[in-house]
């Protein structure tokens, strides 16, 4: 049984970037040797998620419109008291999407339908350079 | 420490379908032998989801409600620009619910609440045939 | 490899009482041995959740309205004609949220960031004592 670590490190465009990971995973994955097992991807802070998608332009816009929609930017957040950094928005979002996605390792792959991809999803309202870290178990 | 993989098969009656799948994850556990460790149930495809509820009549309608409510099937979405499939709804759904769960692994059971079930949950537009991987891992 | 299972109880101030479990979970994790593994999070029940937030005393109340204003208290839910207990809300909000949260662990440590923590939310509309298992596994 093996555990291999590896972290991706992105630089992200600001507020709603979506970023397909799905290759880099896979290749954390084929680096691990674990043939069968899981990966664990979490991406570290609070205004990011991960989740998977059919990565393709139309949605790439339908997912920022539904938070917008559920999550609106221009409504008033308690959060800008404490800080006033005016994201707070960014923050309900990444609770609510979570960073968390864990994926099986079958033979090596993800079992990813052919239309899912992983994404990484800055919400944050400004570029950042982010990390996500993924665990790999197995054998 | 074991790695026991097992696909559960699903034929969905389309949107949205509310199916049951505790009992099936837990004979996979029982397969596996495995006593202590995790179970990572994960729904194959863009649009579906994994997620847990109480199994009962009044919630298999409230959960579609809600979904209708904040992603409605009859708002404009890009996806359709780009497959004509009209099905964006189910997409962005899919998205924010997840289509991986977690559960521990204890004394050979998972410790689901009494009133609290795994679902599978058909969100495209039409009846699929679906497959879920359960990765089983523990000792 | 190791297999590490405890047990947090937690007794809540009803809806929607958000609690920080980072230290307590780091504290699982560090009683493991674990160096390098994963922590499964998993809160038992259908009205409560786990996800990451920074705890700070703005979002603890931005998170409670974005769930009021997704899932009102106020609306009909089916689910009351089963029970007549009238947390219908509380049932549809975990369903989206979800109960499990999985996280590596990495040198003995969780690596949030700096602004995350780990939060169990209570949804149901009472106080309830609760217990939330935590699965560590690793080498």
């Amino acid at each position: 049984m093996k555990v291999y670590t590896a972290e991706i490190e992105l630089q992200t465009r600001g507020e709603v970037d979506i970023i397909d990971i799905t290759q880099r995973v896979q290749d954390v994955v084929s680096e691990s040797g674990v043939r069968n097992g899981i990966a664990v991807v979490f991406a570290v802070g609070s205004t990011c998620a991960v989740t998977t998608m059919e990565y393709e332009p139309g949605l790439k816009k339908d997912i920022p419109a539904a938070l917008e929609r559920l999550f609106p930017k221009g409504i008033e957040y308690e959060h800008h008291k404490t800080w006033g950094d005016y994201n707070g928005h960014s923050h309900v979002r990444a609770s609510f999407l979570k960073a968390d996605y864990t994926i099986p390792v079958v033979d090596s792959k993800l079992p990813l339908g052919t239309w899912q991809q992983l994404v990484f999803i800055e919400l944050d309202t400004r570029p950042r350079r982010r990390r996500v870290i993924v665990q790999v178990m197995g054998e």
